[in-house]
């Protein structure tokens, strides 16, 4: 790997923040003349007897052992459409405890015969902000073969979750009074954490597959540091698998784009990947649907190579000079309440993030390190990825269940080829109100006004409606954005929440009030019967709106 | 309560990271004529059905119970000098596998009968800031009954440990440029955190109760802003209770002595108490040991509101004004691998501190709330209350079995009243080598040379040495500083850690050359043939080293 932003740059590209550093190693550097350098070499040397740190002995700790009642890495099938009791609806099927023959018991002891074992006495310590070691074994070898970086001394550490690691990252990357180039609907949590150190979003336009490469040029190319009343951004916050909230999925080629124009601009990339094995690839109308082509996820029953290389690749795949961080998390394949996730990056990177996480969060917590890597020692990298697989198959069951529900509650058309963006995975969908068909009229010769669009994700959560208030009586009266509030009230109202498309646009001091409006509704949570009521408020809703 | 220094101050008292706030709240203040302003109120609402949050769907957590054998919470006797397999030494014998009879087995399933019980389904999804419903019960009930705050509606909320806490405080309280009060010798943690957000310690003179009051009123009402480069602190870190490194406990009198100046100057004080419940009590010297009187600490074996009455007050107890912001952490009384603490301060930093942690940790780990919640639950107020007491009989025999240590291998005098610092707890005692009994000299008669003083703590898990180098042959030579570092790394060569002073020192630019060197030495890990051993090598090494 070349190391040529750190090495040959002009401007450091690292905020005041990279000085984070810990006990000794801080307290040394900080010195003019340093009494306390090299004495860390001492810490930690084999065999040496330590009355240095405040440690409570682990007989202290008032547990004896953890046994948890695991689920089997094949609990759920890998086939989205397959019948059975762990086929269709699975979902709801699994609502209820799940059966004795899926659990893997699991065993932590406090003290193991094998003191390598992973044990509470270690787990309960005071610990590595890296990981217990049985753990950082595990993500690096992971992130090796299933992102596959181009240099090989990348490095892993982990954080408490990617909210967690995002915020680091700003804190470590960046100075109060930067930008930070974001796609222009984004998550918006990514900018609460930057906010408060006046580090503000740089919105960069996109289309069907999130970010566009010409849009991002332009930003760059174009940088006019006075008018923008900031230097130009070297630090990239990317959603890339099922962008949240638009659910648009970026592919190898447009990643190599955006990756050479980060080279030529000095940009670090913050790949921010939560959805990344939960690509449920395209959506196929029922129309289409056959039993034998359904819109199952491609390679979920194939080989676990096969497997990785039908995902869309990792920036890391692309990054021959060690400017891609990605912050992986288990929230969404694990549960999010495990708080623990990390950081792949290299070496210089990896060691700042570990100093600050030292002095904040220190290490992630250990009941949930020691379960968590006690679970994936059982089920083995192979039953990683069957889980994964499997849940990659429940969440397809979710989008087509969901988008279903839409096709089947309002007139569907295939936008024409002018109106379609480049979005991976299908075509754009035009929504109108079902009309009545009478003896005078058919469905098809009367006049329809389109509600809204929106393309089936490809992956992820999420369905990021665009509704189409040019149709709408009142559109002059009050523009776009606030026909969108009133729209998302009505619906609240009614019974039905959504993420009001507001909440995610990047443009924070002028929300642009051409944006047409959009709802983010996730189909990941609710039963079946929720999804299509929400269907059915969400109809209802529009009806009124747009009669109004 | 008042908020005077919120109302009515001149100057704001808090930092630009006080406009921390998460989603629609933040992007609606963020925004001049906010389209988002009064969604809110929707999120949450009963019956609503929600597609608005990616929540996965609790039956993709690959966990359907967790069982854990916790220790009874009379596991340890409350008497540190008693016999019996619970008395002395029982840190000792517990290093083995508990027994049978000490188990108290607990369990969490996912989907519990009673929906309000502690559970896996809530408690590994996203979760709140603030933490489990019945932990943050637990923890709001516990800080007002044992710390008893002068006000009624104090707020408490979790954070991920005081490092945690400590890194939020400072950077919810502070503004870059600013200083923080310390006392002169801290821990290097709580500085390592500021000194990323160019926020530096202010150190504040000590004397045997931790930091001086006189010498804090004359800090603060000697300010020149000029000179110092930068304005009057208005926040003070502080470790009352078995101070890091130097072990001293401030009672009630010098608390109240320094809130009242903390009212005067508007500062916040941030209370960080690991140790608070390791109130050992006073050393007591063998020579004046007797089976009646040992050196117990008080009311032990008391009622609960004996125990409570009988511990030094929080600064919380005096706080009318809602300064004090209280870091409370579970490293030292349950395990540290928990990373799990809380914040008791006034409800507008809570809700700051909440904000704070939704873009950076979120929320505790789901499996360590669960966990410590349920045990806590089963232990109820008064088991938990008889875990710390146990636990403080262990540490109050490490102390005494240190300390007797050192009394017995050196010659051990009380220091002369004029060298008496007003040390809460113990004298002072002066250590020098014991010298060889012959025929024609006996020890008491010979010229001894004073190697190190020291106060046996009465709290906490340090012994704080302080060496005489005025008797070194070449301190004219060297210099305190030198001949501390010097003497650390020989007995580092001769298999002994122990923390160098200078790395607790607050001093951070200029070392003060005419500070006593110092060894901070810990007794709360190593067993006891290991503390035996410590004491003579370092015995060995002060030998060769004065004799140099």
């Amino acid at each position: 790997m070349t190391f040529e932003i750190f090495e040959k740059s002009q401007y450091v590209a690292l905020g005041d923040a990279i000085d984070l550093s810990h006990h000794l190693s801080i307290l040394a550097r900080n010195r003019v003349q340093s009494p306390l350098k090299g004495l860390q070499r001492y810490f930690g040397k084999p065999g040496i007897l330590s009355l240095a740190g405040g440690l409570p002995h682990p007989s202290y700790f008032p547990f004896d052992k953890i046994k948890v009642d695991a689920l089997a890495s094949d609990t759920f099938s890998v086939d989205a459409h397959g019948s059975g009791s762990k086929g269709t609806l699975s979902w709801i099927w699994s609502l209820l405890s799940n059966s004795k023959d899926n659990i893997m018991p699991i065993s932590i002891p406090k003290y193991p015969m094998n003191p390598e074992d992973v044990n509470l006495a270690a787990a309960l310590q005071y610990g590595l902000a890296k990981g217990l070691p049985q753990l950082q074994t595990i993500v690096h070898e992971f992130s090796m073969t299933v992102y596959n970086p181009a240099y090989a001394n990348f490095a892993t550490t982990l954080h408490d979750g990617n909210t967690d690691g995002w915020n680091k990252a700003v804190m470590t990357l960046c100075n109060p009074g930067e930008g930070i180039l974001t796609s222009e609907w984004t998550y918006p949590s990514a900018i609460a954490s930057m906010k408060p150190f006046n580090v503000n979003p740089v919105p960069v336009g996109m289309d069907g597959e999130g970010m566009s490469s010409i849009s991002l040029r332009e930003v760059l190319s174009n940088w006019d540091e006075e008018a923008r009343g900031m230097p130009r951004p070297h630090v990239m916050y990317i959603v890339p698998v099922g962008q949240n909230p638009t659910g648009a999925t970026m592919h190898a080629q447009r990643k190599k784009e955006i990756y050479d124009i980060c080279v030529v601009y000095d940009v670090i990339i913050v790949e921010d990947d939560p959805y990344y094995f939960l690509q449920e690839g395209p959506y196929v109308h029922p129309a289409q649907r056959s039993s034998s082509s359904t819109s199952n996820p491609p390679a979920l029953s194939d080989s676990d190579e096969d497997y990785i290389k039908s995902l869309a690749p990792s920036f890391l795949s692309f990054d021959y000079q060690g400017r891609v961080v990605r912050l992986d998390t288990l929230s969404k394949t694990i549960a999010p309440g495990s708080r623990l996730g990390w950081f792949t990056c290299n070496p210089i990177f990896a060691e700042k993030f570990e100093r600050q996480s030292e002095t904040s969060t220190q290490q992630p917590c250990g009941f949930g390190q020691s379960i968590i890597t006690e679970m994936l020692l059982n089920w083995k990298s192979t039953g990683y990825l069957r889980w994964l697989k499997g849940l990659c198959a429940q969440y397809t069951q979710r989008r087509d269940f969901f988008i279903d529900c839409l096709v089947e509650k309002f007139h569907i058309e295939i936008a024409p080829a002018a109106q379609q963006t480049r979005f991976i995975g299908s075509e754009r969908y035009i929504a109108s109100e079902k009309l009545p068909v009478t003896w005078y009229s058919n469905e098809k010769t009367q006049e329809r006004r389109a509600l809204f669009s929106f393309v089936p994700p490809s992956s992820g959560m999420f369905v990021w409606l665009q509704f189409n208030f040019a149709n709408h009586p009142k559109i002059k009266e009050f523009g776009q954005e606030a026909l969108e509030i009133k729209l998302w009230k009505a619906t609240a109202e009614a019974g039905l929440l959504v993420g009001p498309g507001a909440m995610f646009s990047a443009n924070q001091d002028e929300v642009s009030f051409d944006a047409p409006g959009h709802f983010r509704i996730s189909f990941s949570n609710a039963g079946t019967d929720d999804l299509k009521k929400a269907v059915d408020i969400l109809a209802a809703v529009l009806k009124a709106f747009y009669a109004n």
